[in-house]
């Protein structure tokens, strides 16, 4: 009875129900379930439970999951275990499921050949379509997809693609030579996930191809795979702009104190950027002495010209990720954001000249007050804009750019500027 | 030659190209291409591209174009026309089109019944598979995606789903009913786009189906759409979490006004927030007299006491994004977020007494410092966790709680805490 609840279930909401379950529970549903599904069930668990379960589990059952892996997400857990636990379960593999997962391995993280997984279909082009459908009828059940078929010569050079449509459609004795598509969109082995995730985005894909140096091929990178590196790439963006550091997994199962590690760096560099600010405000004293207002401006002043900055980076740190901001337009989207700026910093600027008067009545402390708002939010847009070019220069993700980055810069950058500014109106 | 050229490329990369083209020879190309490659062509096209080769093209053409189009791009560009060429358009369609439109237009923007394609196989239970694969030869070259097929009876309602994989590889003479997956995700008509993606993306599918209230299959989403919609939620979040009103269009083709008007609403609420904490200054005018030093502070408090609120709230927006942070897990996250808080805030406290007591020699003032970074990170931690939370249970996006929006709250608080402890310690 167990059992067919359990063959009736989707694999991945088992996967969201079991690891709940107490260990030797766990264990019993996965002797239960069909091999097939316990691995899909096993797959889709999140690398924590995956640890977990392995570590439980008799020696024969753990080889016959690991060994049905699909390589790709086998090579993601391999990393993720310690190295000794790795290498153990590396050599109870079947040499071919070895290899398969030490190719991987061999590639950097983050990468297409990391995350490709070899289980393709390839095809010949002297192969008719009903020779075709018959090869994907024998070998099609352990591949990652069938819906998209790959064309290779004798030295595995890539030539075409043809999908299960149309093979579906074509006529039975058409050659596939004749009928493949020749302009494959594919990646190299070391272009990062991101290339990857964006090529499919781009043309539609269902799965892309993935060549070595030489054109060959080596594996291929499935859609489900891609909406995860989709989703996973804006959390590492949000992150960033929130100066938080992402963790290596999920920020909510991390414990407090790594959790504290992870964003203690960023206030600490912040926090010592900040202390300017406090030396020189100390180095204005007699001004401030003299002129006691000048004070209650200053959180307004640097908080404002903070959020316009923020703003700036923001948008420029997405239209870079969306490559929406390119080399050749970055200059102008610069001089634009710097005019927004403008625009924006006299709007409020003479907003605030108004209240500023009618908070101290000191016609020339408003005025600071005004024109210093101007200077700053100009300021903030051309840093804000300026730097997230400067880091994709330099090879730095430009999303470390972040709110919290751009305001501390525009509080240490600001308070200099509004103390220069009351010097020049105040005591000309 | 130019024609065999076009014949060539693919579809989505002609679409970068054509709008940049003069507006005749843009035209001619359209011409020059086959009817389904020119039809998609342009639905990959950009929203403002579309429109303006429409209103250069003969009434003819747009028709051919128009009543070719996948009813789900085509309700998408007839929603962003103006309601009077919208209409036109609308009449030019066949019946059969009209209606498949009107279906999808009636349904909320940005709702799984309007990103929908009606263009789906359907199947019947007591079909045999060679069956099935006859009619799939038959209308699959129309359809949307022929890798699912949906299993529906009489009342089309949804019984069940099967994909070509499993077409292909069963025994031809075997019957749908028995073969066919009986559990299927599907969505709602109502659905947001976003539950859509989440559930796409959790189960790894191809394309996911859309009920009506009575369970009737209306029509599906495929995953190219999905693919869209994770960056177009992602930039959302991002654009949000910047203060940015995310522009309908892209950013970075609004006019420079527009984009300024997108900001400017933020800005003034964040700026007239922030006037408080020049009052609040003002007001301890005779304790900053006596004490002059303290001003030097305020920059670094408020600064690191936005800093830690905007790492809050950036984890808080995202977690409820990723559904990792849940209604049974809030408080304790919330609880978690003031713990890191407090430890942030006495590691930043700490260092900043020694600082503070370095740069002006009093040690009362640089205990009121030290003390006053510990309580504003706490009261940032908790409002940063707090504030998304009741945003999302009231129904406003959690990602308006931006970095901005939180610096600008805890420079208010901050403000008012500092001179608090201040008159506390100093003038026990
Ligand atoms: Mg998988
Ligand atoms: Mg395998
Ligand atoms: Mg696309
Ligand atoms: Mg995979
Ligand atoms: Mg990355
Ligand atoms: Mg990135
Ligand atoms: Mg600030
Ligand atoms: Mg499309
Ligand atoms: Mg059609
Ligand atoms: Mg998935
Ligand atoms: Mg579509
Ligand atoms: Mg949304
Ligand atoms: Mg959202």
């Amino acid at each position: 009875e167990l059992k067919t609840f359990l063959s009736q279930k989707n694999p991945i909401d088992l996967a969201g129900v079991l690891p709940s379950l107490p260990a030797t529970e766990c264990a019993l549903c996965f002797r239960l379930l069909e091999k097939p599904k316990a691995v899909e069930v096993f797959e889709s668990l999140e690398i924590d439970d995956q640890q977990t379960l392995l570590a439980g589990f008799r020696d024969e059952q753990v080889r016959d999951l690991v060994e049905h892996m699909s390589p790709d997400d086998r090579a993601y857990l391999l990393d993720e275990l310690p190295a000794r636990v790795a290498k153990r379960l590396l050599r109870m593999l079947s040499p071919s499921e070895r290899q398969a997962t030490s190719l991987l391995l061999g590639y950097k993280e983050n990468t297409a050949g990391r995350i490709m997984t070899p289980e393709y279909i390839s095809l010949k082009t002297y192969l008719r379509v009903s020779e075709s459908l018959h090869k994907i009828r024998k070998i099609g059940l352990d591949k990652e997809t069938v819906y998209y078929c790959y064309v290779i010569d004798e030295q595995r050079k890539l030539l075409g693609m043809i999908s299960l449509k149309d093979l579906v459609l074509a006529d039975p004795e058409g050659r596939i030579g004749d009928l493949m598509h020749r302009e494959v969109v594919a990646v190299h082995t070391d272009d990062d996930q991101e290339v990857v995730a964006h090529a499919m985005k781009k043309y539609d894909l269902l799965a892309i191809p993935v060549v070595d140096r030489e054109d060959r091929l080596v594996g291929i990178v499935t859609h489900d795979d891609v909406m995860d590196i989709l989703e996973e790439e804006a959390t590492e963006d949000i992150y960033r702009l929130g100066a938080v550091a992402a963790p290596e997994q999920s920020y909510f199962k991390a414990k407090i104190f790594t959790v504290a590690t992870h964003r203690v760096g960023w206030l600490l560099v912040l926090l010592l950027t900040n202390t300017l600010t406090g030396s020189i405000i100390m180095d204005q004293n007699t001004l401030l002495q003299s002129v006691v207002a000048l004070a209650a401006f200053v959180p307004l002043l640097i908080g404002s010209g903070g959020n316009i900055g923020s703003q700036t980076s923001t948008v420029m740190v997405r239209g870079l990720a969306l490559q929406e901001v390119t080399f050749s337009n970055a200059f102008l989207m610069l001089l634009r954001e710097v005019g927004i700026g403008l625009i924006l910093g006299s709007l409020l600027g003479a907003m605030v000249v108004i209240w500023a008067y009618w908070l101290q009545g000191d016609w020339l402390v408003a005025l600071v007050v005004g024109c210093s708002l101007v200077v700053i939010s100009t300021i903030a847009t051309f840093f804000g804009g300026l730097l997230p070019l400067i880091f994709v220069r330099i090879g730095i993700d430009p999303a470390v750019v972040s709110a919290p980055f751009i305001s501390t810069m525009v509080d240490v950058l600001g308070v200099f500027t509004y103390f220069q500014i009351a010097r020049l109106i105040i005591f000309r």
